[in-house]
């Protein structure tokens, strides 16, 4: 095959260079056709849209088509051509074909068909293939960027604290232990105790649940920092809460008051949303589509409005006010609970 | 006091704005003086430099002056003047001091004398505060912000793989166990052996050495992704090659060959290295003149030359001409050791 360099869909999408020999590389969606000409709709994960491959059935015959089938991988060098079609702008010609691998399709778990997303959970090692989960992983990049790029356009500095610890910053209870001991032959003291001491750290270790105490430290010395990092909670919680091991945000500034935590709380919240619509915004519309007709609005709503600003006090008033049952019962000098946060919300 | 918002150091330092009342807020660096004016070294930790703050003592008073030793924290309003001294172009002329914290010079560990990167190992929460790890922190945000700027702009995705796993993508070995098991009260199966189906994830599990295998997933579904995470490493080595815990990249990225490989890890390590000259200048010339005279040499030495590509087998012919004894002995067909590569280099 001819040498051309590879081009992402995601830019071959763009180019209006008709009559150009390009080289796009991906895994085949789907494809259909008739006696004459063959369609595949092939995708690289560079973005959810795939470009159309034209073939000729006369040029490359119909027995070398047939490994070319959902979730095949194939290089394929072509003329690159505006296209007919509604919903995409170019489509490519094939001139020559490889087929790296192909995907037998009475063993290939994702076909054409929609996957339940527990199906899905099944088949790890193939999810990213699916357009929910490319979407879901395209824009957790995008999100994962935007963070960086808004503290460090801000001055803030990221600050990596430590995954292993030995302290439990918010007394939150379930850890994850960490050990180099052999759990089979564990050391013991005099006091039948296991022994920590020849552990690798030299004391009992577990997974952090919070960087916010070394965080602190470096606000107290660099002024500006943030962490984004994993943490961790063994609590068999199957809420929204907490995951088992979720990366976590935490900003840490010297001098900052109340009002500037709430000004820098709205502002980030803004500008990731922002981002996102700006950057993901097909992913976005796929999502949208798929699971969540007013997402965009809820999103731009977000963006367009004012947070409102409320004080405990009034908090509490309006809680007391609401004729609303709550688990904990609401009163000036109680913490506020979930519930009540939901509520207000 | 009057209310004035706050300008960074690193802000100050650029202002030329002069006349102009200003807020700065630090730690104190240093205080000398005479009977009629005393100096201060302002730092907030947003830049290696400090500003200097210029306090007229008959406005202050001695008395009030006392509790401003290396390590205070104070608030500071004041007018921005031309600075006389030499390696400064401004300072301020004090009009209202607050102090927010004293540090007492008999018991605050860090003073203005060297301490020894032993000594400040015993002090962790505090040398964040000192130039040498100051610099070092600022200098690991740019580079940690400068690989995720660089992958992003390539169209690379930024991929969160497992950090708590059951798969050892290397073999290598010695790995912490993660479990959420009381170990005072493991729980035994009829074997006597201990029963991880009990444990939280109802198998054995530990903390990742890598994310290549997830990686790789991720690269044959979204074409390009990298992995910045922490990885572990239970071996107690005291070498520079594996920290219990460190933070590593992994580029994985579909269809590309050799060559490709080689052409990103040159580009990556001269972006990085030139991103650090132009975005860390003060930061690497304060480690220079402490601690390495030629480290900006040698880092444009490493930006202005291309990197030799060498094949295996004439890597192996030099190691065998060169008259060299190894402790692994070189032939065509040996795994090349790191003592090899060390030579090599």
């Amino acid at each position: 095959m001819k040498q051309i360099k590879r081009t992402k869909i995601s830019e071959a999408l763009k180019l209006n260079s008709f009559g150009e020999e390009i080289n796009v590389k991906g895994w085949v969606r789907t494809r259909r056709g008739n006696k004459n000409v063959g369609f595949v709709a092939l995708n690289d994960g560079s973005t959810i849209s795939n470009i159309q491959i034209v073939i000729d059935i006369a040029q490359f015959g119909e027995e070398f088509l047939k490994p070319i089938t959902t979730g095949a991988c194939i290089n394929v060098n072509g003329k690159l051509v505006e296209s007919q079609g509604k919903g995409q702008t170019v489509e490519i010609q094939a001139t020559e074909v490889e087929i790296y691998g192909p995907a037998d399709p009475t063993t290939y778990p994702l076909q054409k068909k929609g996957h339940s997303l527990e199906f899905l959970r099944e088949i790890a090692h193939l999810r990213p293939r699916t357009n929910t989960f490319g979407a879901i992983f395209r824009m957790r990049h995008h999100m994962s960027f935007a963070i960086h790029k808004y503290f460090n356009d801000k001055g803030f500095y990221y600050f990596h604290t430590p995954i292993i610890t030995a302290s439990d910053a918010e007394g939150a209870g379930s850890m994850f232990e960490v050990t180099a001991l052999d759990l089979n032959n564990l050391p013991r003291n005099n006091e039948g105790k296991i022994d920590y001491s020849e552990d690798f750290f030299g004391m009992q270790t577990n997974l952090t649940v919070s960087g916010q105490l070394e965080g602190e430290l470096g606000a107290m010395a660099l002024g500006a920092i943030y962490t984004f990092g994993p943490t961790f909670r063994a609590e068999n919680s199957n809420t929204p809460r907490h995951l088992a091991e979720f990366w976590m945000i935490e900003p840490e500034v010297a001098f900052y008051d109340i009002n500037d935590n709430m000004d820098l709380a709205e502002d980030f919240l803004k500008y990731l949303i922002r981002y996102a619509l700006d950057n993901c915004r097909d992913d976005i519309d796929f999502l949208a589509s798929m699971y969540d007709k007013e997402l965009v609005d809820r999103l731009l709503f977000v963006v367009e409005n004012d947070f409102v600003r409320l004080s405990y006090t009034e908090g509490v008033k309006i809680l007391e006010e609401s004729g609303h049952k709550f688990e904990f019962p609401v009163y000036w000098g109680a913490d506020l609970q979930s519930e009540h946060e939901r509520y207000l919300v």
